[in-house]
């Protein structure tokens, strides 16, 4: 495999795989069917091991507490995380915050820098992103019900959102509205502001039941109420009308970390469908492995890893030798091709596993389940496709 | 369409789906997240409304307290009630009773038959089916580690037993064990034996989570060790020696009311797509289904649940007019094509509701994570191709 | 499976299978690398046979020389001439004469019927039907460059077609053609209008090179130059402004027709499969058909025959009991499916085969490159799909 | 894009791109339904050109007159050759010929070189490959009917071959034949031998008519009989036993260099289709391209694309770095994954261009119909998939 690690980075991956071998992956059995709050401690002593190792926020910059590393190395380092599903959130890397942290980081003022995005990097704060809306297909930065109408020296909020990834126990949320309707561009209505939780008016209504469960805290999807919230104008990110191209600045990075952590999920499925094959009997005398099919499932799956690996560490590359605008393409066709690869090697390995597969002995079922969303979020499959053509076809 | 019911079927086929409409599917937003015991009262009430309409085990003999109708009739009448996750509970239908029931019909002694076969056809009993092994992949007839040792006039059983659905609360458990080691065929060395749960020796270790959920009661899948269990010689069913026969019987119309089953959750499902395709604006002026896209989703489902409904009901047509022996290639068929239909269909409806569809404000998501055991539940996809096959090939 | 033919049918699809095995497959080699003028005195010979056994024409009205047999009935002749490339054309079933004589017999005058039709159904003349134009994409009836101007008594036809089939060779073309640009509705401008291929202005450019072969005759495709072709107005068919309702007649039992004709070409295609694979030796011990792969493509490719085949036959059901119109989204949903289905099964053919199935030793090559076009002739799949769904659609 | 060429390799495939852009693509329509002998003057012209410019044979060595690029230079060479139909032979890299030169160079004896690889190199022979054998399943070096038995100082060959390629008009067939059939291993069993074509009992019994075409010279695929074919002993290559090793070696980089053409092929078939989706109007004021199924193919072809250049290119860096052994995996899946994504996106052009992709207007009737073999030809998908999945599997 080419875009190989350098030897630093090699040796860091080193460590955080030895750290994920060691202290996380053990905890997933002890932590199974409990809740958030209740694993909340034992996560607060591993993320302070990592500190220890100096391996904390490795995405994020070193004047905050992170470590500074470039696009190459931290889509490595999600790859490694993903495999557990307690990896990004101990590493100081988890979603929402790191994408929050990065708009703050390139857009926020000094003020807000050390008010939110400081805490949030060292990991005394959480945040949300409240984007998507109940009444509005997919999540549309060109299209929202939810305002924030000037007020005197404030905004006040109306609207009504919902799946906000984390918002429960958030310390605020960064809340995309409509300012200026009046915007002759579609792309320049819509801002980004700053709401703390404890703002009156905003009422988170409940977490989502998702896939069976509700969960609470960090792992957690909210419906929100903003009723009259009321926040003063120097919350704003970036500046008015800018929330469109702020969200598309959040993305261009954030998928190529998405996909890296979903081909952590992939190589974490596939060893198990591997071990799995090789040594689950299906006779007397044969091994599952034994069946062509199953290996015709093997392989697939490994061109399926190869693939996307290759070209998500491609859209990397590009993104950090000439940046998002040139990737953009890349971006997208990596943000469908990957998550339907993820869908099918985790179906594949779930099928090898058979009833196995179903139950939570295995974190297979729990992939299954959770990960279907990968195909929408960001941006669904099909919308995603229109804009690779798009840019494509206009070549032509 | 045609395999059009009879006058007479449509009649009870509208009593069904109007029973349905009006007394199920609005329990369902009031059960969510509650477990089986909580609902089972509620339960109870549904099933004498189900019972007084004369409505009750259709698929059952008449002079145990069921209906009696032949199977093309039962087939419809299970997709009917396979809109909701209640149908078949409430009309006395539920596996793994009814395969239990169909074999001690037909192979139970008097005595077995009114200890055991009337009770659970007129629903005071529940029972369960012990097959699947811990440590063997699949559920294999022929190769059972779970061992059924004659000591006097008893049975000794002991072995490990999962996925045994519905165990929590069964009054019996039909097991599969191996009393013949020494018979030289593979096919004569398994015998089904009548076990009451409440026989010492009968140990139910735990409800597997599966998918997020251990459940309890009906909807559960228990793990079992058999441990020194002793119950008498009599609790034989059908003979020693005659599981793999006794097995295969039970398959034959249980597939075809597996699929009709599962083509009412594609029904469903295809339901919940339409509706929201066309209420849910995705711009200002369009809905989702004025995309192409969405469109070409929409058709691909429909040919899928119409040609799994037209191959299931043709099974069905073979089995009842010339028995099951003729239709094995077609019950094989049915059971891999339609189990990937249903999850293309659930898939594709999950998709075009996004977010939502991961919620569980709708049944999409439980379709989904609840369903994926089509492929493998009754023999893997795989393995039944290969059978398709060998029969197939013979005539070349 | 059910849809089962009476005896009567039987006994005549048993003559057929048997002439078919008997007169038209051991043509086969000897006619390969021919083309049609070299043959068609053979085959001249063959028609003759039909005749003498009465089994001439089936789909056509007794009164003009064919059998009026119904369309359930035709369906499975169709399956069964299916199976060689000659069948159709010796039983004086190929298309595109069999759609014009359906047309004409619908809609022709009894001049027309006299002048057309009949020789049309005894044999005794071939005709094209030109719609699909050079300029625009696939076949649009509602939208053509083709203009027939009036001008006295004539009309004056100007226009460029291709993928005229069997025009090289046909007495005469039914031309789509637009008549009346001015009508408000799309669907009322364009016209069928009878041209005689000796027509002064019906300029056969070429037969077009498809896949590698010109050919000649029967089985070509040309592209035709209308320059100021004049024909008297009593030429036209149906009417003024008729065009449009003419091409949808047409369309529904023809796709019947070209289905089942597929589903012949797959059972072809399936039973040199099977045969292939049972015979081929891949090591000194095992054939081919020991591979648990090939027997999966077995399984699915009867999947594939069988689904194909019941929805067919269920939509040939309902244009026989209820007529064409309630038909509609099942002549749509079996077009693109069962088109995609004979992808599926020729491919699996081929591959099973390998360097055999690309050589002209099996007719398994010829159907590879010939059929491509079922998934776009009669409307492309994307088209079909978007017309399938706005039908469904518009209940919701 | 990384895995980016060297400045040089960039001059190269610039004036390799230009020469054709304005030397070869013109010629195309000319030659269209022209058989080899007659093109072959204007391919030599065009081959001294080549020769003149200092780029013929880029991929031979130097010694005996070609540019000895490495094999990521040469991959992409053959990325811009695969463009046009006549790419490789005018450049003096086309098969058989460039695999029997590699082994030639790597095992034959100097009097060998100079006889046989120097005028092959120079172009002024040509040779073919003859191992696929008419009685046994694929080409299996491990088991071969043709023998080769020692009679004094020569071998007397004797056995049926077909898929000879390039054998009507070459000067020597390198031989696959069983010389050693009491050797233990049947990995040795097998050797190569030299045999010119003018040697009595080299029969060439026809030119096997693919997929419509039987075709002369070069692009032709002989059946061949070896009767009592006999050569002297020294005709022997890499000798005796090592058949199977030989065959070995030259599949590795012929395979990267076979996927690279692949991809020039979707490279074009890409282009044709997003041309043509853009130009060509579907109602008056729409194209293609407006369609968002066609923008999903667009969309899919450029991930399949861009995943099968990506992972082609790091198996040529694998290889080229750390030796072919290190690449065996990488290349098996390359074999079939590129092979696929070849079919799919040729099977998404060809159905975006409707009828006009079945003709021979454009290439791409041609490539659908002759590439059909890339999934077979040097080892069947399924066959490489297993072979993936054994050396993965072995690590568990």
């Amino acid at each position: 495999m080419s875009f190989e690690p350098s030897e630093k980075t090699q040796a860091i991956l080193d460590m955080i795989n030895e750290f994920v071998d060691k202290e996380l992956v053990p905890m997933e059995a002890e932590m199974k069917g409990k809740e958030f709050y209740a694993w909340e401690p034992e996560l607060a002593k591993k993320r302070q091991m990592v500190r220890d190792m100096e391996l904390w926020a490795p995405l994020h910059p070193k004047e905050y507490g992170g470590m500074g590393l470039p696009l190459m190395d931290t889509a490595m380092i999600f790859e490694a995380l993903g495999r557990t599903p307690f990896g990004l959130y101990v590493f100081g890397c988890q979603a929402p915050d790191a994408g929050n942290a990065e708009i703050l980081h390139k857009f926020g003022t000094p003020e807000q820098k050390e008010k939110y995005l400081r805490p949030v990097i060292e990991g005394k704060m959480r945040s949300c992103f409240s984007m998507t809306e109940v009444e509005v297909a997919g999540s549309n930065p060109t299209w929202l019900l939810t305002t924030a109408e000037k007020d005197g020296d404030d905004y006040v909020i109306n609207g009504h959102k919902w799946f906000t990834s984390s918002a429960d126990g958030s310390d605020f949320a960064i809340v995309m509205a409509e300012t200026n309707p009046e915007a002759e561009s579609r792309h320049k209505r819509a801002s980004m502001i700053i709401v703390p939780t404890d703002t009156p008016g905003f009422n988170l209504v409940r977490n989502i039941s998702v896939m069976g469960h509700s969960g609470e805290g960090y792992p957690s999807h909210a419906e929100i109420s903003y009723q009259n919230c009321r926040v003063p104008k120097k919350n704003i990110l970036g500046g008015e009308g800018m929330g469109f191209v702020l969200a598309q600045e959040r993305l261009g990075p954030g998928r190529i970390h998405h996909c890296m952590r979903w081909i952590g999920i992939m190589n974490h499925s596939f060893d198990l469908m591997c071990s799995y094959a090789k040594s689950r009997r299906r006779t007397p005398t044969q091994v599952l492995a034994d069946s062509d099919i199953i290996k015709s499932y093997v392989a697939d799956s490994a061109a399926d890893i190869l693939s996307s690996r290759l070209m998500v560490l491609n859209a990397a590359h590009i993104i950090q030798t000439r940046g998002v605008k040139d990737a953009m393409k890349d971006i997208s066709i990596i943000k469908f091709y990957v998550a339907n690869a993820l869908q099918r090697v985790i179906d594949r390995a779930l099928q090898v596993h058979g009833g196995l597969g179903m139950s939570d002995d295995t974190p297979i079922a729990a992939y299954y389940r959770q990960n279907r969303d990968a195909r929408f979020i960001d941006g669904v499959d099909e919308v995603h496709k229109i804009s690779v053509a798009r840019r494509i076809l206009k070549e032509y």
